[in-house]
């Protein structure tokens, strides 16, 4: 597939490696078409990797992995526009971290919203599917590093939510669980304060949550 | 030892049988003291059973089960007078669920705060230990039910985390991390709005997170 990876902090370049892994043609997008991160990156990943714009990499793909970070998220979404996204399937994998009230931070939005509801509001052709937010990014694309925890996602159409589990299957993910609509991503969004809180115990953030007795 | 369990709720019996059936001698406690729900609970219970207010609940024992309804929490507490509950050891298993906004219930404390740091202020001499409030009650006492999740714990006293360890190992719980000071609250409350999403997929409450990958 033609993928456009918006973000170019650590999880935009550990998803966008694994996508060229997995054969597929990636546009890295940023700021600056210029941006030095995507360039070495692009570099690196050969002749199915590309850099450009946010509005590049949202335009020349069929599906886009939404890596802001989330302060900037819908601040970057309102500058490429909805119609940058048309229809096509978004997975967020964003969190509304506030970096500016001290550690471990707090979320900016959650318990009656979350930062998935609001980037389908935003995108409201698209279809949002909120998926990998909870765990690290090595985890992202490499599940067995932590023993395969459950993925739980969510979103309002059933068809991209396939779509999304079909490709994350790729990423290693064996269990996916289906929350339901993207008001479900209030739940895996209001994980990540203990997973904060884990990482902290540990050490280390290679760990997730395994669904057990369902 | 005496525990004290305040709340007759289906979490405050399942938790007050569980106790009697592991040789504890419980009082259960009700804002009345002929409460239907606790006669009924200390008359099938037998001769280590024994029913009260939440003050002679708090008072004739030396460790208490906080069982009450998120909304009613703090108002039980402060009825009932910080020295009632002197230096004993609190195990907190109320979430700030608020079921007059609809379903799902959002938090009514959240993300800068939580139920369990506000019940820690309002007893500042108890040792505060939440617990189990991220699972259905009859995982809490059996969680062999749902495959041995684990059980995230926080609280600012190490003995008091020590007590209850000890005390939730006779529940069944094999897995129990620590995950630090009261504040850490915050995240196991915040645990809720995605369990309850899963139950409402699983159609059961039967189930639990075991951390994987540690």
């Amino acid at each position: 597939m033609k993928i456009g990876v918006l973000g170019t902090g650590m999880v935009g370049v550990t998803i966008a490696t694994k996508l060229i892994q997995l054969g597929h043609h990636v546009t890295m997008g940023a700021r600056s078409p210029e941006n030095q991160t995507a360039a070495h990156w692009a570099k690196a990943g050969g002749v199915n990797a590309s850099q450009g714009t946010f509005t590049d990499a949202a335009l020349y793909s069929e599906l886009i992995f939404l890596c802001t970070k989330g302060e900037a998220t819908l601040e970057v979404i309102h500058t490429v526009g909805r119609d940058a996204f048309g229809e096509k399937v978004v997975v967020d994998v964003t969190n509304p971290l506030d970096f500016s009230r001290g550690t471990p931070p707090p979320l900016m939005i959650c318990n009656t919203d979350s930062l998935g509801e609001e980037v389908q509001k935003a995108l409201p052709y698209a279809r949002v599917v909120k998926a990998l937010n909870a765990v690290n990014c090595e985890v992202m694309v490499n599940p067995a590093q932590a023993e395969n925890p459950t993925l739980l996602i969510c979103g309002n159409d059933a068809d991209a939510k396939k779509l999304v589990t079909f490709l994350l299957r790729d990423f290693g993910w064996d269990e996916i669980i289906d929350l339901g609509g993207i008001k479900n991503a209030r739940g895996t969004e209001m994980f990540v304060p203990a997973s904060l809180s884990l990482a902290h115990v540990f050490g280390h953030s290679h760990f997730g949550f395994r669904v057990v007795g369902r």
